[in-house]
């Protein structure tokens, strides 16, 4: 009994190597089948609503995407139960994502009517989340966070504002426009009026009288220019990041000539040569 | 009459402590409720327009309406006995738009003809307005607004070249496209030229000419590319203030000479050499 | 006959103060007068356009064209009389605009032919030139020229850049599609591609095939990716206009202590209190 | 015999002279004439495909791609024979590049289908790629690449992100909208959500429901907000490039230890203290 015991903590040990490490061979290979899998797996997803596809490979779906969740379900219980405390995962933001991912194909049994059915079969694609798990970024993807975490206040009172005035303008449409040109209720005309302002410009709705044109031309001038605050925000907290980081040491000035701005990486005075860190 | 004098009086101080003050927790739950309020009463014009909703829920509509524009009119009511000027309260630009934002239902006794009406009715929207009164931002918005305030001359400059721009190829569209494509008339076709330029792009009208649609090329490029215009403006603007530190001292003035704009690691005032800090 | 000599040439100097002077009240009234004739004149030339207006005021928009083209008229000989080298002034930029924005009228009588007609009269709308000579910019307008002369040459690579991908998948795309999507020759295929790119998107032509969708996701992408491209560049010169203005003294250091970054209008070192400037 | 091998090498060394060389008269129009024809050759492969010109000068239009292709057959066979190592330039881009360019009219004898001949035909434009090698750039272009080479890291990381929250965002809407709106399947969904995403918005496919249309806008203004992040990335990248002098003395390395990005103003090595310019 002992002996079975440690023979199945060896077994949750590998398991917990190849599942959870990447310094391993296995680790690794595993982590590259898992992405091969999960990117298939959402392809499958997309395909399965092209009717054309449907139609032709219907069988071939059904049968590849039970596969896929019987694999991924082992993989769910093997996560678990090599895993130490086995709640940390279960209620993780990843664990929560595994195994709704994984429920749709279950849950096709007992649900029926094909609204909901469409709805429960979409959720697989929040196995697109897992990859965010897998792809481990560089250095670049916590700079692109931190520079849009500090810039982050401004872009809630900027899209407030842009909020503010697509609300007041698309109202100010809809007594101008009226029922013809499509503006047939308030929260329509501010639909179209976010649409302008942020230039993307369907054409399902367009004003027809001239004073709506000319209203309509106000408020695209009016997105073409402020897509520069957002812009000049972010840019100016990229600008920070950088500056800050180039002329860290602004308060570490030559000793012997006072100059200040050296390179982050410098050992010598790029001004009179001398070194710039104590010999000590 | 003096004992009731004094004690409307003081009915006055408390009802100013509620309105106007925001320390005290009677003060804070009146503001939330009033943003609260502001907001529901928004939506509920909102959808009033849409014709699904208020087939089905015209006498909620009509009722909640009526109870909200009588809180608010108990409200500015109270604003104007509890202020010792009020004058100062009602002619300033949020008393104003309280008192439009409450006449549109006593309006609607008078008023007659549905397009008159509708218009009257869209002016409830403009209590959006109070919000801004309400949410008290952060230094974000300010510093915001500095840097917009700074580039404003320029962006004036811009938009004045882009409207140039637009008339002369919007009229130079016209002579080229003609009716059959939808350039009707010289307005139509800066309209147009707008629409382009900004890269909203309708698709309502659309050039149809091989020499047109060159042409319509061009001015998508330069619109693509003199976008960077304002962009550059703001950013600079952005970078401006975060560099030079201006926001940083400009609470700590030269005791000597008053000068402000001292960069944030100086020791002596630049203008006159005087030391910054005290030597106490 | 030389005292009418000297009359005349009285009257020619008077003339010269108020066309071309800007100093006297006679001199800015003439200015602001041309100014609202100007815009009265280019909204008049819109107008016409209009059939709804055209229909309705024709005989009162044909009276005002005459009396305005007849006061342009005036205006340009006095002009031409009152200045010293008047060759100068014909052959200048705003003497041809002059010149092409009163002949409409008069052409005319001689041209036949509406479509010729409408091509001749909207010359007219060159006026608008005008203002900008009347119009007299801050040194914002300046500053704004200078930054996008000094990106110029980059500006135009990356236009040449994106012609070059707008014609190569342009074309593809034209393989791709075909005739059913609008997709009917490579010069209209390259039109698209420009109006996807630039983000502008009309709808008139679309990709329908799934392969053609996939491509012009990329073009997307592609377009809402590079659009940082010229923006960097506006942005950089605009930032370094200001940098340089800022730290122009970088090599200007402090005599006695070696601090380099000072304000542009220091006269003391913000380091050590010690004057910038030779006493002598 | 010894005397034709002779002739021959001398025959070879002018063709390279002209043919590789830029510093004769006759390199340089040989080089102009390259650029004309080719331009002209791009422009007939794109009206070929115009049905109102093809059925005009389809006779003229064939003999002339026939002219230019015997032409560019005859430069390739002398680029060839006139290099020292002809597999290097066979088989390097620009050969591989002018090889492809003259194929398709010797293949248009074997190849029979119009679609498969529309392909191969196309691929004439290639030449396009040619210019490239011909217009010499300046510096400018240099600097635009290291800039966007810089940034590319980050442009990736933000293209996943978009990428992921298209497919996401897709597929909801697939389950929000339904066929009736035109969002038939979710990669049709996902091809929606990149065309709004990117402020393209075509129109071919829009939201009809209230809730669809919420979701929209929300795409859109994310879009609107987002266009920052590359801009930034990119704006960020260039300011570096001009702040730190990166490029200006790329070429100017320390002798004692090779080290190269100095400070413009620098004179001793940062690295390893060695002054940079030469005592004598």
């Amino acid at each position: 009994m002992k002996e079975l015991k440690s023979k199945y903590d060896l077994f949750r040990q590998q398991v917990h190597i190849i599942i959870y490490g990447t310094n391993t061979v296995a680790g690794r290979l595993f982590d590259l089948a898992l992405l091969v899998l999960i990117l298939l797996s959402v392809l499958m997803v997309m395909l399965e609503t092209v009717d054309k596809v449907d139609q032709r490979f219907h069988q071939f779906l059904i049968i590849s995407e039970w596969v896929i969740t019987i694999f991924f379900t082992i993989e769910y219980i093997l996560r678990i139960i090599s895993i130490k405390k086995p709640h940390q995962y279960i209620f993780s933001f990843y664990g929560i994502i595994d195994l709704i991912a994984i429920l749709p194909m279950y849950l096709s049994f007992f649900v029926t009517g094909t609204s909901v059915l469409a709805v429960v079969r979409a959720l697989r694609l929040l196995r697109i989340f897992r990859i965010l798990n897998l792809v481990h970024f560089t250095g670049q993807a916590s700079e692109l966070k931190l520079a849009i975490k500090a810039s982050r206040t401004k872009i809630i009172v900027f899209i407030y504002f842009v909020l503010v005035v697509c609300i007041l303008l698309g109202s100010l449409m809809y007594v101008i426009e009226g029922d013809a040109s499509g503006f047939t209720s308030i929260p329509v005309s501010i639909y179209w009026c976010i649409v302008t302002l942020t230039t993307v410009g369907y054409g399902d709705i367009a004003p027809i009288t001239p004073l709506g044109q000319v209203i309509a031309s106000l408020i695209m001038i009016l997105g073409y220019g402020i897509i520069a605050v957002p812009t000049g925000i972010v840019t100016a907290e990229f600008a920070r990041g950088r500056n800050s980081g180039l002329f860290l040491n602004l308060r570490n000035p030559c000793v012997n000539c006072g100059t200040e701005d050296h390179r982050e990486n410098a050992d010598y005075c790029y001004h009179c040569g001398h070194p710039l860190h104590d010999e000590a």
